[in-house]
């Protein structure tokens, strides 16, 4: 198909490539950025359902690889393939189709070297940690924005504004509208056709998954990781209790239409635990169809409210707790082995639910507990007005997105700032491992290059550091709050005892000395 | 034996009674104010090895009562009885003993009513909580100054002083000498004599034991409770490895004299589990000792460093734990069918050592915390100068008594006021139990009188109180750190929303209103 018999197809389809910035396919021969989207469409029966009746796939060829990936109906008779190729040079694609107009139709693609920002996936790292394919180290700093797809137009774009200058590069939310408190609107679009207040499950809505793929984009714009959750049970059309098999088509459809977002994660379910209507079968079923249809192998975990998951099952590629034993997540890393995420740990707000009103220093304490704890935190923010609370109407980021209200977000942004610092230095990623877990919680990055003690509600007014020795560090002092670093005189070696600010939430981090010959330095014999 | 005869007796026997204010015997009917103490003295064998060789004990019979209490020998040919009547009225007594001089004598002690501010022991009331022997109640608010009896005599004073204007009615304090951090000085006396640095465990040091005394009478004037800890393992001269009859004779005759006094609680150790050449049947033994010797039943626990000890066991009166998750307060209570103490949660301070180093905020909020679980608090406070950290010579409080430098004493008064004026008001003291465990910690009066709520860190701008029906409440607004309250308009009955300070570590407190007749107000129907 080249470019003039894609312009017959119908504009919706159009429209959808190009505002979710996917490269089609032009002539038999397109350029695709490693890791971007590869799409081509099929015309193909429009008569009967096509959603039932009609499966298109694809092969995708290099060398002696070969990666199958599904296709989906996007309405108006036109069919799609999408591929996210994720090694440079020529692939070739041959698809098949039980239709056969769409059977056996080839073609070639060329993957192109990514373009600056472009890091590819992310995936796991060194068992408890993350990075993308391209090497660049990958720290999740998570939010949550549960529906924030399903609000105005408007609130979204300020959304959108919101996370471009925030701290936040990963972002957990819905693919299902939202009914819950604050949240009792009707969403612009449904998943399925409804007719008398009822779903059509025999059809898609492509609309809404559409619509859907352009905020991907953007994300994916902005190098913020979309934590897609699946399903969840703060529901009101029915979404929670579907009959099996549309569980298994919607599970199926999306993949076939997002896996291709290089920053899709899967999140099998917020909450699964409150969905009275499902079993650890039906569980079991969908992390199975997402493990075995997602061609790339994203990200993938489950979120629970009150039962905590099995997370040293093999489907999860990582935690997601609800949780706020942060000291535990050594143990659950040694566990599960598993890279460890709090995705939920309470929200900065006011709202009367106690999920929903810590201060911004208590998260901002659970952001460095996380990290001391050599796991990761994750934000969300619930601050209502007093004169939306009895009309339900307020915005709350937590669910709707718009505007951060809270004084977590820029302690959260200093920290991650520090952490991208430490980072940088020396090419690999800071490696979290609790350091005297019965003392204070610190972390220590491979090969201790650098060490970080967080002292929470403690306050000393000296510390001995048992620092390796042999090695020279230099040392900062951190406040977290006031959000400033102090270096320390002198260079640091072996037990060394130093004097603390003597109040509360202050932190030091310790940086490995490099001669500017890359060697190590010398530690003096003490 | 009469006031003539008792002036003969060596000048330290009777300095001991005179400053512990002891009400020595006079002639055959002596008067003694309820739970204060009778002793008398008798004149018996000085040679030989009286701590070995004699004993002496004496029944004290009231109608068809009989209590039975040992003597020790105090030195100077001067054998002891004491014994606390809890019984207005009047007792005969007999003694008992392997000497023949003194079996056989017989007196009379007429109990008269306690004088104002002597409300009798403190024992369990209402299964989880303390109440005085004359039906005062008793909250406990404990603190920890190990080894303050072990100082100079100007500190002992000085901290004498600090108690006197302090929040705190219940000391944890050692029998023996502490040897550890900022602890590496010589006591000024020791339990035995010491000949070439070797304990002679064949005789007791009397002036040890009565220097003791001349502290608990002290503290009995200021009603503070004694929690004496009878072994420990911060050590330097063997107390903590003593032979196990030694260990036995050791307690019968801290029994002995030191049970008399109402105001003792007995620990049998600070950390048991750090003490390693003691077995559990050690432990047992020691526990069916002090059950059995003790003729009063003064309240009785141990304290772990981290193996939690099994407080079901039905020697205990009550749990002392030295953990933070005062959340499980309710559990335990539950579990154990006893009153928890968290006798030690960390102490205020600046130390290196993470046990001694949290802030003032935090050791207010862990009182809080404690409060509200139906639990009770310890403090403890280690602040040490810049200059003293190296000469290891800092007076600390935890354990060398002094004066409080931090800022939590003066928010546990607070507290403690707060507590004082609702328990006051019904006549019964407050009993607390966890109100939804789930949701926020909460803590309510017996009957529902009053009701305590504490928001820690959270900072709901609203919340729904779940308060019982037909039970009209006035309410108050409580900053435990700026120690402030503020009525709040109206009265409260069944789920009543409330606007909140929409900060953190906020309280509130519901008082049921009566009217004057003393029935209750009816409740508005709603």
């Amino acid at each position: 198909m080249n470019r003039r018999e894609a312009l017959k197809i119908g504009s919706a389809a159009l429209l959808s490539s190009a505002a979710s910035g996917i490269q089609a396919a032009e002539s038999k021969s397109a350029n695709v950025e490693r890791w971007d989207i590869f799409e081509e469409n099929f015309p193909g029966p429009g008569g009967g359902n096509p959603f039932l009746d009609i499966w298109i796939r694809a092969v995708f060829r290099k060398g002696n690889r070969e990666v199958w990936v599904d296709g989906f109906y996007d309405g108006n008779g036109v069919y799609k393939i999408r591929f996210m190729p994720d090694e440079l040079g020529g692939w070739k694609f041959e698809t098949d189709s039980n239709a056969p107009e769409m059977k056996g139709k080839k073609g070639l693609l060329q993957c192109t070297p990514p373009k600056s920002g472009n890091h590819g996936p992310v995936g796991v790292r060194d068992s408890y940690h993350f990075g993308y394919a391209d090497g660049t180290p990958y720290f999740p700093f998570g939010t949550t924005c549960y529906a924030w797809i399903h609000q105005t137009d408007e609130l979204q774009k300020q959304t959108l504004e919101s996370l471009r200058s925030g701290p936040f590069n990963k972002i957990r939310m819905c693919i299902f509208p939202k009914w819950y408190q604050y949240n009792h609107g009707i969403p612009p679009r449904f998943p399925f056709p409804r007719v008398n207040e009822t779903n059509d499950y025999n059809h898609f809505n492509p609309e809404f998954f559409y619509h859907i793929e352009t905020r991907l984009a953007e994300l994916r714009a902005m190098n913020i990781e979309a934590d897609l959750i699946l399903f969840h049970p703060y529901d009101n059309w029915g979404f929670q209790e579907m009959p099996a098999e549309v569980d298994d088509r919607y599970l199926k459809y999306v993949i076939a239409r997002f896996a291709a977002y290089r920053n899709v994660w899967w999140s099998l379910a917020n909450e699964y635990d409150l969905m009275r209507k499902k079993t650890n079968e039906d569980w079991d079923r969908y992390a199975r169809i997402v493990t075995e249809t997602d061609p790339y192998s994203h990200l993938r975990s489950i979120h629970y409210s009150h039962a905590p998951y099995d997370y040293s099952r093999s489907w999860c590629t990582h935690a997601g707790v609800q949780d706020y034993a942060f000291e535990k997540a050594p143990q659950w890393k040694k566990d599960w082995r598993k890279p460890v995420i709090f995705d939920e740990c309470m929200y900065e707000g006011n709202i009367n639910s106690r999920w929903g009103n810590i201060s911004g220093e208590e998260m901002t304490r659970r952001f460095w507990l996380c990290t001391v704890a050599g796991a990761y935190g994750g934000h969300g923010e619930t601050y209502v007005r007093g004169d939306e609370i009895e009309n339900d109407k307020a915005i709350l980021w937590w669910s709707h997105g718009g505007v951060l209200k809270g004084t977590s977000p820029q302690r959260i942004a200093f920290l991650r700032k520090l952490l991208d610092e430490i980072g940088a230095e020396g090419g690999d990623r800071i490696g979290l491992e609790a350091v005297e877990p019965e003392y204070y919680l610190g972390a220590k990055r491979n090969s201790n290059q650098a060490l970080l003690w967080y002292f929470d509600f403690h306050q000393p007014s000296y510390y001995d550091f048992p620092l390796p020795e042999s090695v020279n560090f230099k040392a900062e002092c951190v406040d977290p709050w006031g959000m400033t670093t102090k270096p320390l005189e002198g260079l640091f070696s072996g037990k060394s005892r130093i004097k603390l600010p003597g109040k509360p939430y202050q932190a030091i981090i310790f940086q490995k000395v490099w001669l500017h010959s890359g060697r190590d330095e010398e530690a003096p014999k003490s």
